[in-house]
């Protein structure tokens, strides 16, 4: 289905342009510039999100969310992990979601 | 496959359990605090995967990645913005990715 | 004393610029994009003094530091709030301290 | 003079503390949770200091700011750097403000 589709499509994406020339891939400029410049435009989307959700409209928002899953998965081929990992983190707390889920987790 | 199954029910999850017992349910309980404090986890979620990305191991960023995403789900739900909006501009990027991408969208 | 002057300063400096010429002045530029822009760069700010606390080095972390005190008397001149008010807060706080402060507090 | 007194308070009774009982202390509680957390506090106020801003009353924004600073003073403290420090360096920016200091800085 859609979903799916497109995040492993992105996924894909994104991984075979980590090694392109940072002159013409974002991606590669982006891991061209390490870690830390990477985790810190996830923390910069983020805000934008929230700024978004908050004050902006509705496009605004869908456009910030899918900058924000963006910079994740980017985020996440930095160190070597699947997006498979997360979504199978999501599909195990599934059993134990709500208030129970989140006291079952250290804070 | 399975991103798509797993985001779809994630999503199904947290649209049936918005209006649920805020004592008994998680999202419930962010929903009846409201958008801000769904927008600030969301924000809190985000500085916890730089964190985790940064220093600590490889579980504690899968952990902090799901938790992102989980309160984005929830923070697009609460605006009334399906995911597969958001899934949809990250398909229209598709075409126009890299650099040429981000040179296309307004700063 | 040197916080003193320091700060007291900076905010006289921010508030003579926000009128100015954006072509001329980074406060001026600041303020012309508007409060969301001003918000976001304090959002950034601190995600960049997050990660220079946890992976850079001392130099980097002071700098950071200075930038989002900065940004941080930008966004409060924005809303025209005297930091003098933001000092009051802190002074009052400092008979109730620790975690019976917190406790006082509105979570 | 007022903020002078203020900060350099706070940076006292914040180095006084960060050794006490983290039971009865709030900064020695977060000291003994570590680094990551005490900088996850400052990405966490720093994200309630946006919402403040754009979507709350000005007494919020007030406590916000005072949040962020505090918490800016304990992070300091736990890398062993004055606020002095971070002072002299807005001090050394002063001669070089606006546009020109943002072009002096590397990006």
């Amino acid at each position: 289905m859609a979903h799916s589709e497109t995040l492993s499509r992105l996924e894909a994406t994104i991984q075979s342009r980590r090694q392109a020339d940072p002159g013409s891939s974002y991606v590669a400029k982006l891991n061209a510039r390490g870690l830390n410049k990477i985790a810190q435009k996830l923390g910069e989307e983020a805000t934008e999100t929230v700024i978004a959700a908050l004050v902006e409209d509705r496009q605004a928002l869908v456009g910030e969310a899918a900058d924000l899953i963006f910079h994740l998965v980017v985020l996440l081929a930095a160190k070597d992990i699947p997006l498979a990992d997360v979504m199978a983190e999501l599909d195990r707390r599934e059993g134990v979601s709500g208030l129970a889920e989140k006291a079952a987790r250290p804070s």
